[in-house]
């Protein structure tokens, strides 16, 4: 939960004169999203959520995160299209912060996901995956696997610290990756944090993604995996295979898999355990103490990693 | 801001299921409240807030506070009705704490009130007053003047960290206030915390008040005078006259003052200072480094006590 910034009503109110979006009815922080301050926002004109954006999130890059949302809910994907102001000017500023204003949409995510919204869950990647297709927009993945050995440079002792031993076997970890990642397989826009908190259901289905400011070009199947990190793991540590495989059915519901993808997946499902287990890692060592975010536990992913490691997931079985 | 109580989906379709509230379409915490967690929730039935109760509120006073809730709204009075369940209870609980579901009122709060805001809150809470007469629950003000000596006896050592020589000034005021407390005032139902967080606004107008969790018996000038204090102080600490003096304008258009209630408005506004002054230098004291929640500077009711203390404020004027 956050919101870091506060927002009074002039600022508000200078913020609507530039929409045609009629006046505010009602105006609430929300505890959503870890990097940026969300308002609920209702007006004469409808219900919006206002994001003012803090750390991290780049605003150079913002257009791009932007753009993709408007792209796919042009493409009937349900994604919140951010709304321009009267000038055509999607990204606003607030407080010196960049901000922009998007649709409400509807929806509750899953705290504890069921089998049969881990299968909804992939049918929506699978959808969010053809309807970025086209996409003019282009980013690299800074977090990708290239990226991988730069960020556990100077991290050995906090995985030391972490588990006694944990960091010669990421750094072979991470030598397996180098040698074993998969260069020719589909790629496109993918969301790249597809984790329950930025999926929303309702009635059961899938209803929309939210949250695309760690989207960029990769590996689609790399997504996949992911995605079956975030959603099919038990809290014990267990990889849920049944989960697992009504996740990957419902991909493969809208977008199959070629073989060289699936066969890839243990490698990418490695891969993307890395991927989390090393930001974690690094939050972990910086976050001051009494800090109002809590970091997540390195330790969840790094259970993950051994899974992988291991073996243990299905991900290694031919369908 | 606060969210302490995480729900999880099998929590929320538990507790709906209690209700003909429909199923849930949206489900947020809210950055609002500081002892209580509250969730925007959105069914096919409508818009509710659910609060969980946290610390300070006492699940025994519930019923008082809740039942002042659907009172007023009964009388036409803008206030979140609760809302009970097919068994006709409102309070309900939720991970073994106290919660309750009332409706979503619309509206915003003034984060800097004009003086036209302050006319339309002094017109709100004469409108509270009135439509609370008649409510038969009855609760004493645990923080009223009859408490306050008892809340400063220990934290003489605190208002000395906060302003050498404080404990001497406050010790001077109590037996000023204990003489000078006025008896035979019309008492009734008062808020006891009609801060700008609390009331909402729609199109420039009084919407709706909110946060009834210090709600007692009191005399109802009481209540004028801490909304005063909250309202009509400029940041630099002084008290704006044109503020004050529509404040009070507004109070009047609904409920004149009688002329023992206008010549002890600076008594009562003194004794608010005091009140806020006190629980605020005890949380002070209390909160322990790195806590979620940072407490509200004592310094800012210091400064008031000083103003009313001085009789720099118009209160003392007869109209």
């Amino acid at each position: 939960m956050a919101v870091y910034t506060d927002i009074s009503d002039e600022e508000l109110a200078a913020l609507l004169a530039r929409f045609d979006l009629g006046e505010a009815l009602a105006f609430k922080g929300i505890a959503e999203g870890i990097e940026n301050s969300n308002f609920l926002l209702e007006t004469t004109a409808g219900r919006f959520i206002l994001t003012v954006y803090e750390r991290r999130v780049r605003a150079e890059e913002l257009p791009y995160f932007l753009g993709l949302m408007g792209w796919l809910a042009d493409q009937g994907f349900p994604s919140a299209r951010p709304v321009a102001d009267r000038e055509g000017q999607v990204l606003q500023t607030l407080r010196g912060k960049p901000a922009a204003i998007a649709e409400f949409l509807p929806g509750l995510s899953a705290r504890r996901p069921t089998v049969a919204q881990c299968r909804q869950a992939g049918e929506g990647l699978a959808w969010l995956h053809q309807a970025g297709a086209g996409y003019p927009g282009r980013r690299a993945n800074d977090l990708g696997q290239a990226a991988w050995a730069g960020l556990f440079a100077g991290l050995g002792e906090a995985a030391e610290a972490l588990k006694p031993g944990l960091s010669k076997v990421v750094a072979a970890d991470l030598a397996l990756l180098a040698a074993g990642w998969p260069g020719d397989l589909p790629a496109g826009t993918i969301h790249a944090d597809f984790f329950p908190d930025n999926v929303f259901f309702r009635e059961g289905r899938f209803a929309a993604a939210i949250d695309f400011y760690f989207a960029c070009d990769d590996l689609l199947a790399y997504d996949l995996a992911v995605t079956l990190n975030a959603w099919c793991f038990e809290s014990n540590g267990d990889f849920n295979v049944t989960a697992g495989k009504a996740l990957i059915a419902g991909y493969e519901s809208r977008r199959p898999l070629s073989d060289a993808e699936r066969a890839a997946l243990p490698v990418l499902a490695h891969g993307a355990a890395m991927r989390f287990f090393l930001t974690r890692l690094a939050d972990w060592g910086r976050t001051p103490e009494g800090a109002l975010v809590r970091p997540k536990d390195p330790l969840e992913y790094e259970r993950k990693l051994a899974v992988h490691r291991a073996g243990l997931s299905i991900l290694a079985d031919r369908p």
